[in-house]
């Protein structure tokens, strides 16, 4: 959680779909429980809380390729972070578990693309729907400063799949880690 | 909801595996957000809190089979009810998407078995692990009188199933509703 926890400079927030943030100028990012954070922007101008929770899609084969590459939140060199919160629409949420298991990875490759910028990004995704948050996900990346292209190759073609056409909601907040 | 909603009697509380839950002679259920319910046992001795959420394991064919099948909550006849909380071990948690699915349906039949019990049993399931709450599921369920044979023998074949040995938390709370 290191990577998470403390103040990050906002760079930009970027409304990309529904209802917008406000503007504000930091970020404060604190652990509220067990695995759940707490992320507040400004003087509390908007509060976002998620919870680590338990894998939804991932099966035992990717979850074992996911570890072996995956890089710790919380490293030295990676002085840039985005957090991104989504929500998804109705219309997601009343497909039956084969149904957003099949778009999410046999169509749209999630992990399959994810695992392609793995160790350069490092992410931690965050659930936030049974909590009545205004988002589905925190979704939370950290990288240096030289990966940054990498990353937004990265969200670019999450973007471009059938799944993201399920997400109404998307707001890019960048950040860098003060010195 | 209208099941779900209003007074009952507390007949029974059976602590089944883990830390007991007081006694009360009544419960109290009320929604407090959108699918998301609270049931409060006696005066307040404790509070439970629940959402609906979406299906993490239905398969398409069988939400399709289960909805031409189950039966509403609040039945006129259906004046038995059962709140039966649940928690998961960590080593539940922490399987694959395609462990959790295998152990719960191709193993277990959890749905399998539910489905020959209805329409005579309806039933709801409420998710709680990521509100932090103290157990995993509230699992709510109401029948008549005469089939009250029936839904014991449904509660018995799913704690012989595999999936059960991953229950570390339960208590079996049996409600009448008051005429």
């Amino acid at each position: 959680m290191a990577g998470w926890s403390g103040n990050w400079r906002i760079a930009s927030i970027e409304t990309r779909r529904g209802a917008p943030l406000a503007a504000a100028d930091r970020l404060d990012v604190r652990p509220i429980g067990a695995g759940t954070v707490e992320a507040q922007g400004g003087a509390a101008v908007w509060t976002l809380a998620g919870t680590a929770s338990n894998v939804r899609y991932a099966e035992r084969r990717e979850i074992t390729e996911l570890r072996s590459r995956q890089a710790p939140l919380g490293r030295d060199e990676a002085r840039r972070a985005a957090l991104i919160p989504i929500r998804k629409s109705a219309a997601w949420w009343e497909l039956a578990q084969d149904e957003r298991r099949a778009i999410f990875e046999e169509t749209s490759h999630h992990t399959r693309i994810g695992m392609e910028y793995l160790p350069a990004v490092a992410l931690q995704l965050y659930h936030c729907r049974d909590l009545g948050e205004p988002f589905d996900f925190l979704t939370w990346f950290e990288y240096a400063a030289e990966d940054a292209a990498a990353f937004e190759d990265l969200v670019r073609r999450l973007r471009e799949t059938a799944e993201w056409t399920y997400v109404d909601r998307e707001v890019d907040i960048r950040l860098v880690r003060p010195a």
